[in-house]
């Protein structure tokens, strides 16, 4: 279930779009079992008609095909019978936690909600989002850079054609040679009992300067970036643009100087031109917590999946006895899976940004005044 | 200006103790002439009375000594009269986005905001933080992993004790030798012309179990964090733990293993026990988007400060033409800084997450209900 | 669909109990065709196992039975074919401002979204809000005092017993007197084509002192049911206690007294005695922006229902053409029902105060911590 | 202090522009000393430069004059010394609740932040907000309909030349007549020993259809505005148009019936005309969630002022003995000052609510959108 409020009218949006995604999300090598049952489909419930949205909240469903397996162990009425408790923590979950934290005694009451399964929504409210931005020239792409230590050629990174490419590869790997070498590790991590992550990377072209905002932290483009990412399941590191490499490097070797003139028009926006470029995008499309014109570039860092079939030693909740972890089905590499949820939250906060600009009732009206912004850069806006 | 919201009453608030943490935000070898002009000194206007918070809003102002040299071109009341305006954006600040978006003619109605001074309201706002959380048991350290490419042994990060001891050194590095190392790179950097970025850490012990949130995005601690840090000025990456290493490992090598029993009590709750521990701490205290339990470890990469004596090249807004940048008083090297506006970042995420939980009318109350919590997790809650 | 974020784990929720509050919402004499049409039954979708909430979000669907008459004209997918567009405004709703506002052609875009059907998500959010608050002993209780010129009693007002006592009056109004007449008043209105207003009460009782805030003007418990009761379709004034008298009478008559020892103890909490009482409760059990201990007392106007059989003068939207208002089927009276609404709004913020002050993620937890609350009153607790 | 966010830049403030609206605050007969001790003046701290709006944050100081007085009971720093716990706690006011809610020993650490003085800060913002609204053609006036039982004639209710006419009047009511009576009856309440209350309206011009929404409840503009104004102090009920008298009648008798061609045009927008009208505002310019383009009006009912010099009983607090209240400063009657707070909390809301429609970076930008969407009302808009 999703449900995105403040989606302007006027914006097409049909089921299939955002099935596309949800495909893509299910997609990859190394993926459990559980993405051979759940093809999702999306019901939509609510602020759609004849394919425009409504202006009011878009409610989607996508049941989960697995349920009939779980009725009686997950049941909403009745109580237990004989349903044992689960009680062993996982480590890298939320299990441990998530009893402590609501009073629980049953870790199932935990791991239901905080299953990466949760990405579904992310990535149908990230569809409706992706939709209104490609209405005003915004193109989100993603793609993987590393799988374990398997990693592209460095040029690949922050460049649109390649991750575009990249979408024809099962790995996300734009790169034929790396995604073999990933799929090794990845059989290799299979035959181990264990698991991989990997670095993804999400580029927004076509963004406008100024979105986002300099004068408060909450508003700051770079900050709700970094919650978003941050927020996805496994994911622990963050960055826009070379963040890492650039905090090694004298200052002359890091920022991005800008030109006068244009390097390129946005066909959807009328071929608009910006009166300046930059040959280097090292901060990402970020400067003091604003778009600056050039493309967005963020990564995350993907830790390796926490369920391993060589079981990891934890203890018992309640009387606190050692064990091992239980094994719920799980993906082994969910590293191209994360690309795509990863773009979804992109597109989200970018999204909100440019709404909060341009005003949110209606494409037409969002559309007009975009436009007018970008006739103020150049002085002609009347 | 900073104001605080939320503020539980009964906590013991000092002037003296937010001047202290703005002290340590100012030091540093390689800071500006800026920080010699500066001494901040907070005076409180609301919120405070004998030394202990009312419950409602703290009021916190500190003057710009530098003011007075800034009446005429910033006065807020007159018209501008012969004052030139200025029109040349530098590279890696707000300059540029900030004038298209708001349609100024003079970056400096950008700058004056954009500037990294704002983090001395996050360090104040930061400081009332610290002091709450210091009530409940919570401590939260800060230190300099890295200047450029200089970094303290492998073994410092992550270590509280480590993070302690580097509150004496004034690049807050622990490791002499890499301090040492570190101010020649500084002396280099200021010889060339150029700046210098690096990576800090913040630890937070005695934080529970069960801080944040698993059950939606917008609610993990690990989000919230990465949104709080991501927003500081020049941090352009986060990591939770040893995410970025973590990315190229098999899960076996990644995940922090439960053991039953106690490993350290908290002396501030009575030495509280919790009943499990780990041995590891490669997730940072975060797992399923709540802390665990284990110090909470976040590290930020700063980019090297964008202002350079020797001047990048850029534009002048309005007419487009090419120019280099203007030089406003900057640091060289504000990695140190960095730190302390961390720790104040990592601070005021932790007490909203503590308070979310635990109520906010007053210091007493939240005290009996924590108790009351950990009391829970031994199964002991009457 | 209602989506409730922030129920705490381990709250009784049944689907019966959810229907039940649907089944008040929709009786009532005066009720259109539609009303016969629905009988809403709640799904509930995620957020409950065993009939216990789990912390996590409910979601709740309720499927319109009507739509099946629908799918055509309100399909999601498909084109509009020949189906025609609405283009009268009907005076009183959302139609003229909606669809100027979202750059609509059809008035269906609008009037669907803004119906006076969503008040059915109100209710199911509004159920889960007074379960949580009956497990700490807090009851919502709503009546009927006037319908057009027709009211009940004076003595009626804010009195717990009465309201409960009107729970089994189809009009929702305690006195058989009244409501005999007000049937009346219904069946003229039939006749002339119109419909009928009137004023409903909600009143809480077991709610403690404290709930709310008078440190800034957005926690204000006044403000909260301010904003809640207004935002129920057709109502336009509230009132808290005996606003509108008092503001016609000197201070003397107007404030309630406090005098020592309890006048009543909550059996729910142990039969908890707070060590002062009133003897009149005119403030409506809120002072300076928190409970005071009192009922919680308020008053919602409700204007006639717009829609008209005897149809009102109107434009059409695009070309502003003189025109008569179409007709939505619709009631004649929905004071009864938005008594009910009026209730579920109250619980909705009474629960959201409620777990600001004692925390929100078991009901355990909150119940330890209301019932240190209650102690510290008496300077008890520990 | 004040805090505004969210401001655009380039709408021009002034100090002065504030200082008459806190003039006005301070206005009216039957004020208590305190009035005469302070004239507030406000100092600009930051946000302005050259008396234009930058985008940033508005910070507005107002020194308390009668600071001095208080400086030993109400340090911020150092002890108590022999100052005496005030333990009284003032029926009406928010002294009980307050104290038991924050675990306070003294009603001052409550009373001081609950005073009615915090009525300068919101007037503070609402000049800002009021401002910008007289930017783009939006008018917000204010007039007392009625003090005590004594009333301005029905015809002047909802009429904006007689809220401008009020201006003049001490008591801001427009009526010489009522004023004389209103005069009188705040003698005989000053040598009774009580205090009045009364109904104020805020009437705003100039407001486009299509504010706040009909889609989810919390951005229903008439729940905005009902919060807004219901958090007033003292305030405790709030209508829109004429609820109260509406609900007792047949629908026929309430909704405003719509017409085609135009009234009048605003001047601030080019003469801007809308193709429709009516010749009624029974709604108060807001249906189904929005404004509709009439003009809006609000009304408030204000109790009489709590404190009382013919003081209440009441209890101490802690020990629970009966005594009487003590008595602060206080005025007799405040309901002209509520007028001009009232007006302030409409034109925030406003404000909010046209800045959530129109964008928010610049006024240029806002109203260059603004044009945009009137012309689009007429088919206009390329």
């Amino acid at each position: 279930m999703a449900l995105v409020e403040g989606m302007p009218a006027g914006v097409t949006v049909r089921a299939s779009d955002i099935n596309r995604e949800l495909a893509r999300r299910q997609a990859g090598y190394g993926r459990g079992g559980r993405m051979k049952i759940e093809r999702d489909e999306v019901e939509l419930l609510s602020g759609v008609r004849f394919e425009k949205t409504l202006g009011g909240p878009v409610a989607m469903l996508v049941r989960n095909l697995d349920w009939q397996n779980w009725t009686e162990r997950m049941a909403q009425s009745g109580d237990r019978g004989d349903i044992p408790l689960l009680v062993t923590a996982r480590p890298g979950h939320a299990d441990l936690s998530g009893v402590l934290k609501h009073g629980h005694d049953d870790v199932r009451n935990v791991l239901e909600r905080a299953s990466a399964r949760e990405t579904a929504p992310r990535v149908m409210a990230g569809t409706l989002a992706k939709l209104l931005l490609d209405s005003v020239g915004i193109k989100i792409l993603g793609q993987v850079l590393s799988i374990g230590k398997v990693r592209v050629p460095e040029s690949m990174a922050g460049d649109p054609a390649t991750a575009l490419a990249s979408d024809s590869s099962e790995l996300r790997m734009a790169d034929p040679g790396a995604e073999r070498k990933a799929r090794r590790l990845i059989d290799r991590a299979i035959k181990d009992g264990t698991s991989v992550g990997g670095v993804v990377e999400v580029i927004a072209t076509g963004v406008p300067p100024g979105l986002g905002s300099f004068v408060s932290w909450e508003r700051r483009l770079d900050g709700r970036l970094g919650q978003a990412i941050m927020s996805i399941q496994a994911v622990k590191g963050v960055e826009i643009g070379d963040a890492v490499a650039a905090a090694g490097l004298p200052g002359s070797a890091v920022h991005d100087e800008i030109f006068r003139g244009s390097r390129r028009g946005n066909p959807l926006m009328g071929g608009y031109l910006l009166p300046f470029h930059r040959k280097t995008n090292r901060a990402g499309g970020v400067e003091g917590g604003m778009s600056n014109g050039e493309p967005v570039v963020v990564r995350a860092a993907m830790k390796p999946i926490p369920t391993q079939s060589n079981a990891l030693r934890t203890v018992t909740v309640g009387d606190w006895k050692a064990t091992t972890a239980h094994k719920e089905r799980s993906d082994v590499c969910a590293v191209p899976a994360c690309s795509v949820v990863a773009e979804a939250m992109v597109a989200v906060v970018l999204a909100d940004v440019f709404l909060e600009k341009f005003g949110g009732d209606s494409l037409a009206e969002i559309q007009y005044n975009y436009k007018g912004y970008l006739e103020s850069i150049r002085g002609r806006r009347t």
